[in-house]
C-alpha cells in the first residue's frame, strides 16, 4: 500500500479499531435537545431494537452548553452519556463548534465571515464563524477543555467528533491579516511571492505584504495564484481550527481516537493533509437515490475515504430516507438503504450511522429523513434500519478490521483540481470533478477495484496508475511519474494533465516536457475545446469535452481523430507503457480502453462475467456481492462460499433479487 | 355567507355603496402633475365622452405636495379637485406615502430599506421607504392629516387610497428593533420563543432579546418559524403602516369609505387580515393577454378579491393595453379589455379601474398602456374604453350591490403559503400558488362558482369544501374542518395538507392524526415528489407532482397508483364526505374528479353543457355569460332573458361572437 | 464622405500616416517585464523573423513604473526603447494608468470604484479606477507627464496609446458629487432637469442638487432618464480623463499621433465623441472562431471603426488563437488568423496587431494565446504569423493610406442604445447591438460596402441610408433624415426609430409625426413584440421580433401581415423614397428587400454573382476578395488583374481555396 502522502503521519495513534471492537458501528447523530425527556427513554429503546451501538452527541449543542458566554450547562449531557452508557451506546462526542450561539455574533461581530462581496453571514443558520476570527478560536477552544475535563472519563465514550463538516470562507479583514501571515510563513519574501503570482502583468506587483487582500470581488478576472493559494489558506486555516481542538482533547485522553466528518469531492479542504491528522477517517454520503450513478458515486467516495485512511473508516452520515436540501427530494426505494449501506461496508467502511437518529419536527431539516422517521416505529424507515441493523450484527466480527487491495490507482490531488477550475480557462464545460467520476465510472464498470492515491505518493505498490487530469502537478510529482514508469508500471493519463507547475505557472510547451518525452509527444500546438454536446470520431470511438491538435514524436498512435480539422491527427498515444488520452472518450469507450491496459498490466476484475450494475468487492477474505438493479439477476462465483448474512452454502449461480447482497466467505 | 374570519370586523362602516351610488365606477389614476394644465381640460373632455366617473388623485404626489420637508403646495391639487368636480368626476384620493420624495432619504437615511444582503434600497424608483421608520411614519402622517384636512369635505371626494401596493421589506437595524417588539407581543417569554421557533436544533437557542435579528444572510438555511415569523411581522408593520393613516382620514371624514389595492395573491401581506380592516376591498389585476389561462387566472383573483370582501369590490387598476413590466409585454387584442372588464363585474365588480388614464411620455412607466394611450384620441385603445364606458352605464344600476353565491368554498391562507415555501422542504417543484391555481381552474373548468375562505371561518354554508394544500393548519382549522364534515359537508383535501401546526412544527405522524383518522389513513410512510415533468400512472388518470407512499386504515381506495415504486397503494381515497387526493391529477381528470364530488353533493354547474371556454356567473338575479375563445359559439340558455347590453330579447340558444358577451336579465 | 459629427474635429492632427509610413504596422501587446531579460533578445530575433514592425509596450506596467507612491523606476523600460529601436521596431507607447498598483486602493480606499449595489471592485484585477476619483486623476497624470518627458523624443516612439479599454463604472460617492457637476453643466437649473427627467412621475421631485445620486440598486424601476443621463456621464467622464492624459502627451510630443483602443460595439463609450477627440482610431476585435457570423461582426466592427476614423484605422487587438473569456475558447483552424488579418485591411486597417506578443505563462490571460504561443517558435501559431507578416508586408505600400468609398450608411448611435436598452420597454427580447447586426449582415450578404454614420452627419453624399433602430432620435436628427430625403435620398428605417426625443420623452403618437408624415402612417396604433421564437407571417417572408398595428394614410403598402390580430395591415410601407419595415424580416428576406432598395438607389454590389461566404472590398484602386468558407470556389472577376500576395496575373474566373484571400490590382 501506497504511504501516507506528503505530510507525515503521526506515530502511535488510536485508531477506529478502538472504538470498533469487533462490531460495526451502527447509529447516528443524536440532537435529544429537540425532545423532551421522555422521549430519550423511547429513543434508547429504539435503539436497543435497532441494534444502535453508537450515537453521535452533541454536534449542534454549543448554545445549550454555554447559554451565555462563560456559562456551562451540563447537566442535560451528564443524563444523556450516563442513558447511553446505561444503554450499552457508545457516544461519539463533538466540540459543538460549528455552530456558536447568537451571543457572539451579537458580542463579537468580527467572529462572523464575509464573503467575497463583503457580505456578512450572519448568525440563525450554522456555521457562522471566521476560521481566522481569534475570538471565535478563543471560545471553541475552551468549551473543548471543558467537554474533554468532564467527559474524557466517561464509560460511554468512544471517540471524540470535532466540529461539523468543516466549509466556511472568510474574505473579512482578520481573514485578510492571517492570510499574510500564511503568505509570509510560504514565501518569506515578497520578491518571491511577486514572482509565484506572476504579479508582473496587469500590474499587481506587491510593494508591502499590508497591501495583499484576500481576492474580493474584482473588476475583472483576479490572479490565478492569488485566488490558488487562498484556497490553500481556507483549508489550512480550518485545519488549525481542527488540530487545536484536536490537540485539547487528545491531551485528556490519548487513547481516545479523534475525527472530523469530510463531505465527499469537497472542494475546500485538502482532505489528503487532513486525514493525516485524523485518528479515524469520516465521511457523509448522501448520493440522490434517482441518480442513475448513485451506486458508482458512493463507491468513488469510499474508494477515496478509504484511501485517505488507509484502511478501515467510519460513515458518519447517510439518510435512511430522503434528504432536504435538493431540489427534489426523494426517498429511498425500499431495500436502497440497506444496499448502499452495505456497499459502504463492502469498501472498508467500519462504522453506518445517519443524520440523524430521530427525523426532526422543527428546525431547518426537519424534512431530513431520520432512522425514526415521522412516521415512527410503524413506519417503513425505522422497520428497514431495524432489519439492517441485526444483519450488521450478523456479519460484524467477521468484517472489521479487514483491509482491500487495489491493483489500480487513481491520482487526485486539490491543488490539481483549485488551480484548473479558474476563470479565464480554456472551457468552462470541463469540470474536474465530473472528469474524475468519469474515468472512475469506467474502472468501476470494468468492475476493477480501485484506489485513490496522491500523485506524490510511493505508487510502486500499483500495476496501473490513471491520471483522469492533474492539471497542476509539482516537480516531485512529475518525477514520481516517471520513476513509476520507469519501475516498470502502466501509466494512462487524461488531456490537462502536467499543463501547470505549484504556482500554476504554465510549464513550457504548455505541458510538461518530461512528460511529452514519456508520451512520446513533439508538440502541443493547441487545445480544442469541445462545446456542451458536441463530440469528435476517433477510431473506434467517439470523444467529447475536449480534443487536442498534437504532433507525435517516438508515439504509437492507438487512435486518430477522424473528423474536423483534427482528421488524422493523434488523439490517443502510446509509448510503450504511458498512455495519453487527448480527448474524452464516451463512457462505454473509455470502459473497454481501461479494461484492455489493466489487462496489459496483469490486472484482472474482481469476478469475470458479471452482468451491469452487479458490484462484487473483496474485503480481507470475503467476497461481496451487490446487485444494483431492480430485477433479479444470476452471477457465476467459482468455488464455494457460506453467505453470512443468510448462512446459506452458495456454490456456482448465485442468484440475487432486487437490491439484493451476498457477504461471501470461503 | 361564511364570517369574516378570526380578526373581528368592524362594527358600522362605509362601504363601496356610499361610492358607486348606483353607478360602475369606471376610470383609473390620473397623475396630472405629468402634464401642463391645458392637457387638464382636454382630459375631462375626454373623460366625459368616454364615461368616466371617478378617478384617484394623488398616488405618486409626495414630491409635489411636500417638496421639502414640512413645505405643503396644494393650490395645484385644489384645482384638479375642482375641475374633476364641475367635471361630475369623482376623486378617490390617495396618500401619497408609498413614494416619499428624494429629500426623506438624503435627510433620513434610516428610511430606507435594506434588503437580506444588507443592501440599500436607494430612493429614484418607488416605494424606498421602512415600515419601521418611526421617521418615515411621522412624515406619512403629517401628510395624511393635512390632506384630509383640506380635501375631508371637498365635493368630489368619493373615497380614501391609502398608499399603493404595499410591497416592502426592512432587514435593518430599525425594522429589528420593531421586529422584538412584534416578537414580545407575540411570545411574552424567550422561552416560549425557543420553543416555537425550535432553536435547540443548530445552536440557536436565544438568551436575551437584543440576540434577535431579521433573517438575514446566513451560511446555510435558516430557521423557517424565524422567517415564517418574519413573514407575519412584515405583513402586520405594514398594516400598521396603513391602519395610522386610515385611521386619520376616518377621523376626519367617517362616512368616506377607505381601501388600499392589493396586488392578486401577493405574498407580502395576508390579505384576510387587511380585508378587514377596509371599508373597500381593492385589487389590481393584470394577466397577461398572451397567457392561455388568463381569463381564469382573473376570476380566481376576483373569486378571492369578493371573498375578502364579502361582497362587491373594487377593481382599482387594470391596464387598457399593454403592460411595461413583463419580458415582452403584449398588447391586448381587440374586444379583450371589454371582456375582462365585464369579467370583473360578472363575479362582483362594481368598479372598473385602470392604471392609467393617460399613457405617459416619460419615467418608468411611459410604455405601461393607459385609457388614453401614445396614440390619443384616435387609437383603438381609447375607443375600445369608450364604448365599455358606454356599456357599463347602459347595466350599471341593474348590476351594482348585487352578491353571489357560492355552495363551495376554496380555502386560502397566507399562512399555509409562508410556512410552506421555505428552503430545505421536500420539493422546490411544488408552488402553492400555482397548485391553488390548478383546484380553481379545476372547478371553473366544471363552471362551479367557487368562493375562498380561510380555513377557520364558519363553513356550514357550504356544500363542498377544496383545500388544495394547507400545510399548515392550527388546531383551530383542523377542528373547523372536523366540524365541517361532522355538519355534513363533504371536503376534499390535496396533499400537503396539515403537516404542520401554526409554528410549522411538524405533526406526529407526518400528518395531523385527526385529520388521518378523518380519511381513514393508517401510516404516511414517505412523500414521493416527482420531478418536473414526471407523471405517475393511477386507476383512470396521470398523477404530477407529488405521489405518497400511504397505508389506508379504513378508508375506500377511489384510486391506486399503478406504476413505479408506489404500485398498488392509494392514490385517492375516501372515508365518507372527507376525500384525500395525494398527488396532483392532470387537469381534465382534477376537473372531472371536483365535478362528480360537487354532484354528489348536491352542487350544479352555473349553467349545463357549457362550451370550453365560455364562463357563465350568476350576480344577483343576472346571468353573465361569456365568451373567452376567439370562435363563435352558441349557449343553450332555459328560459327567456333580456340581454342588457344590446336590449334583445333572448331565449334558447344565445349565440356569442369572438369574446363575446350577454348579461342577462329573467 | 459625411462630416465628423456633432462634435468638432481637431485642427491639424497627427494621423496614422505617421506611424505607417508605407508600411502596414504589424505587432502587437508586448509586456516584458513578465520575461527575464534573456527572454527580450529572443523576442526580438522572432519578431524580426516575422516581420513584426510595432509593438505597444506599458499597457500593464503602472507597479513596475511607480512601485510606490512617488517612485519612478525607467531603467527597465529605457533598455526594453533601446532593444526595439534597435531592431528596428517601432513603439507604441502606453500610459499605464488602466490598473493602478495596489498601493492606490489601500492608500486611497477611494479611488475603488463602487458598483450599483454597493459594492467595492477591489485591487488584484484590473482596472480598478472610479474615473471621478481626484487622486486617480492626480496619479495618473503624473506618471503620464513623466512617461510622456522621458521618451517623447525616444526615436523608437511612434504612438501614444493611452490607457486601455476603458470601461469603468462608478456609482459612489465622488461619481455622485462629479455627476452632479455634470448635470448642473448640462441643466443650469434643477426645473430643467426636473423636466426633462419626468421626475413628476413617481414622486421623484428633485429640490436641491445634493438630493441626486448615481441611479443605485431601489425596489423598482429606476428613472429611465437618470440612467440615460448617468451613462452618459460615464461615458464622458472616461472621456476626461483620456483627454487629460492626451493633452499632457501632446504638449510634449505636438507630432506623434494618440490613440486609445476601443473595444467593439461598447455600451461604455459614446465611440462617436471619442473618435473626435483621437488622432488615430483603434479597435480591439474578437470574434468566436466558431461563430458562422465571425467573419460578418468582423466587417461591421471594421466598418464602424472605419468610419469613426474617416479613413484608415489601426487593429489593436486581436487574438492569433484562442482568447480565454469565453465559456469554451475555441482556437483559430489554420488560415483563419490571415484571413480575417486581410478583411481588417480590406477594410480599411493599416496596422494588423495583437494581444499579446508572448503568450503569458502566469496570470489572469495566461490562455489567451500569444503570436508566439505556449508551442513556441514551433507552434502552428507562430508559423502563421510569421507568414501572415511577409504577406503584410509584401502590400503594405500598395494599400496604407488608401480610403474606401461607401454609397451606403447605416446610422448608429449610442444615446439610442442607451435609452432603448432599460427596464420597463415593450420587449426584452429586443436587443439593438443585434437589431444592428441584423441590418449589417443583409447588406453585407448582398455585398454592399457599408458606412456607418451618426444620425447627424451630413448624409447627402450617401445613396442610401439606413436606419435599423433608433429609439432616440433628437430634433436635429428627424430634420436631418428629412432633409436627406428630401435632398433626393433613399432611407429605409425599421421598428422602434423616432419614438423618444433626446431626453427620452416618448414623442406625441409614439413615433415622430414628422417620420409618420415622412412613411405614410396616419396612426401606430398598438406594437405587438413577439415572443423568443415567434415568427409572424406577411407577404413573401416571414417576420421576427417585432410587429405593428399601423394605419397607413397615404403610404404604398409593400407587404401585409397575413396571420394572427395584424391580418391585413401594413408591414412594410413606402412612400417614395422612405420606406419603414415594421418587423424585422429573416435574414434572406432582409437582405433581398435591402439589395431591392439598394439597386433602386442606383447602388450595386461590389461584383455581381459573388457565392455565399464571398466577400469583396475595393480600398483604393485595389479589389479584395475573401473566401470565408472552407471549400474552394470560383469568382468572375471582369478585367484583368494582379494579385498582390502571389504576384499572379487574373483574368477572368479567380479560384479561391479554403479561407482563401486575393489583392487584386488593377
Amino acid at each position: 500500500m501506497p504511504g501516507a502522502g506528503p505530510v507525515p503521519g503521526p506515530e502511535r495513534q488510536p485508531s477506529l479499531n478502538d472504538a470498533t471492537r469487533g462490531r460495526i458501528l451502527f447509529g447516528g447523530d443524536y440532537n435529544p435537545e429537540q425532545w423532551p425527556e421522555e422521549t430519550w427513554h423511547e429513543d434508547v429503546r429504539l435503539m436497543k431494537e435497532a441494534g444502535v451501538n453508537s450515537v453521535t452527541l452533541g454536534v449542534f449543542s454549543w448554545a445549550k452548553l454555554e447559554p451565555r458566554p462563560g456559562a456551562r450547562e451540563f447537566a442535560w449531557l451528564d443524563t444523556l452519556m450516563d442513558l447511553m452508557h446505561a444503554g450499552g451506546i457508545g457516544v461519539v462526542l463533538a466540540t459543538p463548534t460549528s455552530s456558536p450561539p447568537p451571543w457572539m455574533g451579537r458580542l463579537h461581530p468580527e467572529t462572523l465571515p464575509r464573503d467575497e462581496n463583503g457580505q456578512t453571514e450572519w448568525w440563525g443558520s450554522r456555521q457562522h464563524f471566521s476560521h481566522s476570527s481569534a475570538t471565535y478560536r478563543h471560545y471553541a477552544a475552551a468549551i473543548t477543555e471543558d467537554l474533554a475535563a468532564r467527559y474524557g472519563g466517561h464509560p460511554a465514550l468512544t471517540m471524540w467528533h470535532i466540529n461539523n463538516e468543516y466549509c466556511t470562507y472568510d474574505w473579512g479583514d482578520e481573514a485578510a491579516a492571517t492570510f499574510r501571515r500564511w503568505l509570509q510563513d510560504k514565501y518569506a519574501t515578497l520578491d518571491a511571492l511577486n514572482e509565484a503570482w506572476g504579479t508582473a502583468f496587469w500590474s499587481q506587483g506587491y510593494d508591502g505584504w499590508h497591501e495583499i487582500l484576500p481576492p474580493r470581488r474584482a473588476h475583472y478576472m483576479k490572479n490565478p495564484t492569488h485566488v490558488l493559494d487562498f484556497k490553500r489558506f481556507t483549508s489550512d486555516m480550518l485545519l488549525e481550527c481542527y488540530v487545536i481542538e484536536r490537540d485539547i482533547v487528545r491531551r485528556h485522553t490519548p487513547h481516545t481516537p479523534v475525527t472530523t466528518n469530510f463531505m465527499p469531492m469537497w472542494a475546500g479542504q485538502d482532505a489528503w493533509r487532513w486525514a493525516a491528522e485524523e485518528d479515524v477517517v469520516s465521511v457523509d454520503l448522501y448520493p440522490d437515490p434517482r441518480d442513475p450513478f448513485g451506486a458508482q458515486n458512493g463507491a468513488l467516495v469510499q474508494d477515496m475515504t478509504r484511501s485517505q485512511a488507509n484502511g478501515p473508516w467510519m460513515l458518519m452520515e447517510q439518510a435512511a430516507g430522503p434528504v432536504n436540501w435538493r431540489g427534489v427530494n426523494h426517498p429511498k426505494p425500499r431495500g436502497l438503504n440497506r444496499l448502499w449501506s452495505l456497499q459502504a461496508v463492502a469498501r472498508g467502511a467500519d462504522a453506518v450511522c445517519y443524520f440523524q437518529w430521530r427525523q426532526s419536527r422543527q428546525g431547518a431539516e426537519k424534512f431530513h429523513s431520520g432512522m425514526v422517521g415521522h412516521a415512527g416505529e410503524q413506519g417503513r424507515t425505522y422497520q428497514e434500519v431495524k432489519r439492517l441493523g441485526a444483519e450488521l450484527a450478523t456479519i460484524g466480527a467477521e468484517v472489521t478490521g479487514r483491509h482491500i487491495t487495489a491493483d489500480i490507482a487513481l491520482l487526485h490531488d486539490w491543488n490539481a483540481w483549485w488551480a484548473g477550475a479558474q476563470d479565464g480557462r480554456p472551457s468552462c464545460e470541463v469540470d474536474y470533478p465530473q472528469v474524475v467520476r468519469s474515468w472512475h465510472r469506467a474502472l468501476w464498470e470494468a468492475h476493477l477495484t480501485t484506489a485513490f492515491a496522491h500523485p506524490e505518493h510511493d505508487l510502486s505498490a500499483y500495476r496501473l496508475v490513471v491520471v483522469p487530469q492533474l492539471y497542476l502537478l509539482t516537480d516531485a510529482a512529475v518525477e514520481n511519474l516517471l520513476a513509476y514508469v520507469r519501475g516498470g508500471g502502466t501509466l494512462v493519463c487524461g488531456f490537462l494533465t502536467g499543463v501547470a507547475d505549484e504556482d500554476d505557472r504554465v510549464r513550457p510547451g504548455g505541458m510538461d516536457a518530461r512528460l511529452r518525452e514519456l508520451f512520446g509527444i513533439r508538440t502541443l500546438h493547441e487545445w480544442w475545446p469541445l462545446d456542451a454536446e458536441e463530440h469528435t470520431e476517433c477510431d473506434g470511438f467517439r470523444g467529447t469535452l475536449w480534443s487536442e491538435e498534437l504532433e507525435a514524436a517516438d508515439a504509437h498512435v492507438v487512435s486518430h481523430y477522424r473528423s474536423g480539422e483534427l482528421d488524422g491527427l493523434p488523439a490517443v498515444l502510446r509509448k510503450d507503457r504511458a498512455w495519453y488520452v487527448s480527448t474524452l472518450p464516451e463512457p462505454a469507450a473509455l470502459r473497454d480502453l481501461l479494461a484492455d491496459v489493466a489487462a496489459g498490466a496483469g490486472v484482472r476484475p474482481v469476478l469475470d462475467g458479471l452482468p451491469e450494475r452487479v458490484e462484487a468487492v473483496r474485503r480481507g477474505e470475503l467476497l461481496f456481492v451487490l446487485n444494483h438493479g431492480r430485477d433479479e439477476v444470476t452471477v457465476d462465483v467459482p468455488g464455494t462460499h457460506r453467505d453470512l448474512l443468510t448462512g446459506a452454502t452458495v456454490t456456482g449461480p448465485l442468484t440475487l433479487g432486487r437490491y439484493g447482497v451476498a457477504v461471501l466467505k470461503p
